[in-house]
């Protein structure tokens, strides 16, 4: 990881999402000055990263001196105006709620310094709408990561109508050198691409197995001992480009028709009703057990923070990064 | 890896996906007898695997030992009976065309034993018809790999109209005991589940290249640095459980709203044009450069296997099996 470019941070609302952005900036070194409209939930974000810290020095990943660095980077703060005091950069994680969004960017607009970038946590809104009036809004983009940002690098990020373009440039390099991986996206599309990726493999998923077609088992096994082997290594154009050996041109101008007819085959979006989500908890209890979610998730996360580790250490050709 | 429940296998076809079929069968130490009708296509294969192997040896993989003892399994055979004689289990893995199809099986039906069983790689043919009016039919199911599936465990099985239910059974038995995962699709549908998956997420990623809406570098980054490091793990249905305390009935009653109009609004079935299809290969040579394809399967298919090994010695609660 590089030094960061931006020493003071400002993390403006510490829920689940929030409360991970903080262990990006302290583990890049930065200041973190945190404010949440609720205290509870800065109480509750410091208790979590204590303990996730805690369990990372006793599994020996990190000393205790690099966890004490670190704790002693977060400040809270009951005041907006004094988390951003200093901040050249904000992320702002509140509800996904537009009305919500605007209450906090008109209190971000008093207080804000003209140098800072404020980057949003939204999935879904348009930063345009977010920030519809307020002169802030030429200093605010989309920062949208994939939950837990401490563990998944991706950021995606989008402009609003009246973003100063250096705002991209300098929000992109300033997530990369706290170690996150910034895409750029060119316009607002619903769901961005990641949401929209992962919606379209979930309806696939899910309407398979409501028509009966195959198990919670199958279909996760499809994934995890199938698809998903390579997408932890390479990107869907990737892959298409290493199956052929005239690359992605010739992998589909060769399966041009095949896919055409496969894609237009695809299933209807799957109903949701009560019914199938009941029917699916049986199957996916039956598959799971009865393993606490959190305990999962840490699993999950350590995990993962290992994999990519290991594929850093085995890049020779660089196509990971 | 147990012992085989099979001793002696027949692998028919020996082409990319075939050859791949022998490296399952003799790392589990079968005795592989193989055929194609192009002898070609045999010699190809058996200079492929020895290659493979000594490529493996030089890395420190497998010893001298193991890669003789492995390549001394082995018997080309130049008639189709030949390579079937004493058979328990056959793999074929024919061009994907439905005439040849028949046209093997009809050889297979004249020379085959009653107790063999017979699996196709077929990727979007129907058992059913592959085997239409032939007293193997009963022997017979799709076993579909994903290339290749001596990396990949994968295996997706599928009984036509007459198959034997204790085919299915034994089939599963045999493949998870060569190291295979198995799963089972109920009913024919298009793709089965993993092609189907496959399509939905590629479908989504070319049709957001195509709109403009992001590059190829930004598309596959939110899959490598984002999505698919969990996938890797874990399958869709899992991860939606894990990421809600109440599992994936909280999970799916609490986006049920946001994820169907979020379904209901994915992109359609990209153009597949000329002049789409070239923009696709300009940026993909931008972001992976000239390596020759080969180079990067090889290296994609040792890390996938690294990755499997280390998941598994990751795997305190079973859930990556």
């Amino acid at each position: 990881m590089d030094e960061p470019t931006i020493k003071t941070v400002s993390v403006v609302g510490t829920g689940v999402v929030g409360r991970s952005w903080i262990q990006v900036f302290i583990r890049a070194g930065c200041q973190a000055r945190l404010y949440d409209k609720d205290p509870d939930q800065v109480e509750k974000a410091l208790a979590w990263i204590e303990e996730d810290l805690e369990q990372d020095r006793k599994e020996g990943m990190i000393s205790a001196e690099v966890m004490s660095a670190r704790l002693s980077l977060i400040s809270a703060h009951e005041q907006l105006s004094e988390a951003l005091d200093g901040a050249g950069y904000v992320q702002e994680s509140g509800p996904e709620i537009l009305s919500e969004k605007n209450s906090i960017y008109t209190d971000i607009n008093r207080a804000f310094n003209p140098d800072a970038m404020i980057g949003s946590s939204t999935s879904m809104l348009d930063i345009t709408d977010i920030t519809d009036g307020l002169e802030v809004a030429k200093r605010c983009i989309v920062a949208h990561p994939i939950n837990p940002p401490h563990i998944i690098p991706l950021v995606e990020i989008l402009a609003g109508k009246e973003t100063d373009p250096e705002v991209i440039t300098q929000a992109m390099e300033f997530l990369e050198s706290v170690g996150q991986k910034p895409i750029r996206i060119n316009f607002y599309i619903p769901g961005f691409v990641g949401t929209r990726i992962y919606a379209a493999l979930l309806k696939e998923a899910l309407s398979i197995l409501e028509s009966g077609a195959a198990d919670v088992e199958a279909v996760d096994s499809a994934v995890r001992n199938g698809l998903g082997l390579r997408w932890a290594l390479m990107g869907p154009v990737a892959v298409a480009d290493a199956n052929a050996d005239g690359g992605v041109r010739e992998y589909l101008t060769r399966f041009r028709h095949a896919a055409i007819d496969l894609m237009n085959n695809l299933s209807p979006t799957p109903s949701f009703s009560d019914d199938f989500i009941e029917e699916l908890g049986k199957q996916t209890d039956a598959m799971v057990g009865d393993v606490p979610k959190d305990k999962i998730r840490r699993w999950r996360d350590k995990l993962i923070g290992k994999v990519i580790k290991f594929r850093e250490e085995n890049d020779p050709l660089g196509l990971t990064k």
